[in-house]
């Protein structure tokens, strides 16, 4: 049976970008659109990329328990501002699967919401029915989930990269990570650090001490290693770059015991062996551009006596964002994990 | 039975994405890549994008004809730089399929390859038994055929836009076309005009009254009003821009006869309605981005008195290269035209 | 004496790069910066680019007579959005001069400026004593005039590029005229279609048959050639790139009578002998790249039979704005004419 | 007395650099430009945007010392590869004031040259005679010097965001550096990873553990501190981005004791009052887009508990190559410091 899916948010950047990887997958049809403007008009009317493939409507989201109802759908995706689902989810049929693409239901920690998001957490018992749809390490979680919380495009990329690390307890607790991504991880708002004529000369740091990401990197490794205060020590700052698309985090560990550069790959090679979109490169230090468009994370390394270096690539829109949520999706509903995912990045 | 497929040229930029595509090909399976360099390694080695998504050896063009026939091949994509392809024809299997995509086998009068190539034109025997695949205009030719000479990028993009209105017999004999390109269409080889550090600032007309595509769209359309001087009153002026894939001509004609705009659409709508890669856009301009990744071509226009402009947009790697080759392919093999083509192009 | 300057939108981007320009003339001090927003604030807080170089405040625009008379102006420049000067210009002082660089003053028929600017004209007695600015063209009238509008950008290319010819009188009517321009020309402010992430990749016509400059040039060229139907041929076509400086346009022009390629240069050579910021190419194509950032103007030409196409490039924000008003400022103050202006363009 | 310089290797982008910026300098006036080709051609010929500046020859450099007395110079800048100023600079007349822009006598330790050039280190009497040109440590020692080799891009961003802290001797050992530039630093030379159709959508890390500015950096930074060892805790990552011009390092350090925000801001402050060319930004963290084409660097910090980062952002070819240079040459003669370098970088 063909399982009917909605987008919530299809016409920002997260949003269209499921409705694309959507649009090849054999399992689901998407049968809904919803969008805060655009109503009445096709998708293809909206975003024009669409035109000749999909001519469904742009709705507004239902208001009422009973408009959701009439929905029909049995899954919906929410890639909406900070916020909104929250405020959603509770009106929700009750049998409708939900993933989330937003920080709303990330975080197990009321007091960490608030600090990071500044806005009070949602309801703590609602935020336990969600999984953290990070595929790689929560796979016995995410089959038969009815509620995914899909991780960060930032958090992605950087707990990907430690994980087996800390997993292994071979880092010393002082870790740095310096990150950057391109200009559509900020939305498709229009947006003044957005501008074309200024973002293609610009690179900056923003948000120091304080990216909404850390919360969710600490939680996520410190659940993994099994020691809350593993990631105590990490300090993370992001950076704005001329790239469209992307993230590249350069992470610098020290070990706390010799590791030879075998030794490290061992420790990546076990943990992802049957990660089909973690693509470990050695000494090969991975470039943005060979995961765009695609669902794969690049991660590679320097290893010179104690000092360890990790490198971490992906697309913030596929693996940051919709294909690790379609990801996330195939495994809660028992399909094929690269259903829809086998695409390359086009390079150029 | 799955067809077996090669490319020649594999680690250029129709080449890969050759690759990209048919690795979405229900009916076919790539075996072979062949290049003049990068001998031994895998395809991920020399274009990490393929890394976890084919482990093909990247091997040289076999020097014999028994070494081809060894090659266990069913169809041969050459995607090569202009000569290379009609040295190498004559001594295939002859039952080997070949679609190429460089400039070789276009042009059916030996003096327009000279002139516009500034080299010797192929046999002309073997050249008239390529079929040229465009196959919006050529699909009864197409099916069945065993060789195919696949149309330029530039050419595509001003062929599809114009035919309709030569063949109705509309149009003035001035026709003013100004066409724009981005970086990949000078190829994956360094060169200092294709430069970050210069082309990001650049735009600049280059080839003045000479460019090699000129010959094949007079011939082209010559062929579909059934007049050979329909075209001669052309003029193609070419235009390098900072973008990286893309073609978007500006086609300015003159109307001999007073037409509505409704009247325009329908020779539009008519020549291709059974085009499902020709969009037509109306009065909304079409804009490179719209097709970007994608195998569709987006044509507009705009109308005032007798003043018609035709505008036109596609991917040159896709549309313009290595789509339009499968495109031609799916229906010379008998398989649905849009296999493997389904894809939007990602926006942002 | 040095003379006192102000500059009313010099947080847009014509109105910076005055700033910035000026900040190297020797006869002339800014003592006024007037915008709309970041009142209080000095210019390098607004404007991160000038700190260390000039700590002038950000005044609202005096909004009475008085007001205007305290702030102990000579010369004001106004880089505002259109329709703003033509409501100020009668309320400043009676010996202010005025350069301004919207279109307000621009276009003699108030017929043409209620039809391409879709607002009424401003008074026609105030509009004629405004010096249609093009210094090249217009040198008396420059001399000692105390009222300046500038030339719009795209204007400035094509009235250069043509003049010459239609002067001559050795051109056809039909014109066609294909421009291209970058991000930098929508202006400063945040707008979905100079959004980063799509822009990067966009190439798309605007405007057809109706761009404002169109006015601009057919007066300029009429008034030049002496004949008022002159440019009564023309169509211009507008471009959007990913560039963010630079316009660059390509002029299909025929020939009413046999030239050589000596000729044209003769009469391009003859036309702007006196003119140092006119570079003339010949048949070396220009790119924007070459003028970028300076006041510079490049002219080349292919000739093949009747069919000249000329090619014009320069950078809208300094030839094609404040550059161009401060050389006009030069003239009519009796400074030499590159005063301030001879920087050449970064490359890369 | 006028000044005559030369520049060699004129048609890279330092040399380049060095000509445009040198066209605004009142005290010396460019007689001689020097490249490996181009010879006989005017400088407006090989990079066009010269045309209507300086119709300079291009001259191959002279092979003999008597060939080097003919070309009455009393000042030669070296922008040339590695390795070749160390062969030239011997067979120079004996008067000729040099400013090297290569690495070849920046490095003290022979050992050290050898490790991260990976050649023989010139002869060391003649490294001596060499001051290490970076105005801001240096300037009793620039005044009056013959022979300076003014620093590397990455070493002046990273040096002068770290100096005042190590002289004050409030860091702990380690320091992470992770430096972002653009493709502007690999040269004028075609190379693949330059190339616009892959940079463009390209970031990744390069040369872990052995950028050779490292070298430089540590000897910089010890000399200040008057401490060896004081940076032998440094680890420095560099970056490729998709800009063209800029560096931008985020410098991660451990205060060794509690120090405020303004506590921070007094080291800076003190360090450079009397620096004109570095812009102190506290908290608001810099942008590479605000010092593009000027000579300025921009230093900002973040700080928590011990935790500070400190961002520095420059242009690699201004402030990180020519410009510098000539700052260098200002002191050296017993100019104004800033004669030539007051321009405000363009932005957009």
């Amino acid at each position: 049976m063909t399982i009917r899916a909605g987008i919530a948010g299809a016409t920002g950047f997260s949003g269209s970008e499921l409705l694309r990887i959507l649009g090849c997958h054999p399992e689901l049809v998407v049968t809904k659109l919803y969008a805060s403007s655009g109503h009445g008009q096709s998708i293809a009317s909206v975003l024009p990329q669409f035109h000749g493939l999909s001519d469904l409507a742009v709705d507004p989201l239902p208001s009422t328990a009973a408009a959701w109802q009439d929905q029909g759908l049995d899954l919906l995706f929410l890639a909406l501002p900070h916020g909104v689902s929250s405020e959603l989810v509770p009106g929700l049929p009750k049998a409708l699967r939900v993933i989330d693409l937003a920080g709303d239901f990330r975080l197990a920690s009321a007091r960490e919401h608030e600090l990071y998001y500044g806005c009070p957490a949602p309801d703590r018992a609602l935020q336990k029915s969600f999984v953290y749809g990070l595929p790689e390490w929560q796979l016995p979680k995410l089959r038969g989930a009815q509620y995914v919380a899909s991780p960060g495009c930032f958090a992605t990329a950087i707990i990907l990269a430690l994980a087996p690390l800390v997993q292994a307890g071979v880092l010393n607790r002082r870790i740095i990570v310096d990150a950057k991504t391109g200009s559509s991880g900020s939305g498709a708002k229009a947006a003044s650090q957005t501008m074309h004529a200024s973002r293609v000369n610009s690179l900056y740091a923003y948000k120091p001490f304080k990216h909404q990401h850390f919360a969710e990197i600490k939680q996520a490794l410190a659940c993994i290693a099994g020691k809350d205060d593993v990631a105590d020590g990490l300090l993370l700052q992001t950076h704005s770059t001329p790239l469209v698309r992307g993230i590249c985090a350069s992470i610098y560990t020290e070990l706390s015991q010799p590791l030879t550069d075998d030794e490290v790959y061992g420790l990546f090679a076990q943990a992802y062996s049957e990660s089909q979109f973690v693509r470990l490169r050695g000494n090969e230090l991975p470039n943005v551009n060979w995961s765009r468009g695609s669902n794969f994370v690049d991660i590679g390394w320097a290893l010179s006596g104690r000092d360890l270096v990790v490198f971490s690539a992906l697309d913030n829109l596929v693996k940051g964002a919709a294909g690790q949520a379609i990801q996330a999706m195939n495994i809660m509903m028992g399909w094929k994990e690269d259903t829809a995912l086998k695409q390359v990045g086009g390079v150029p």
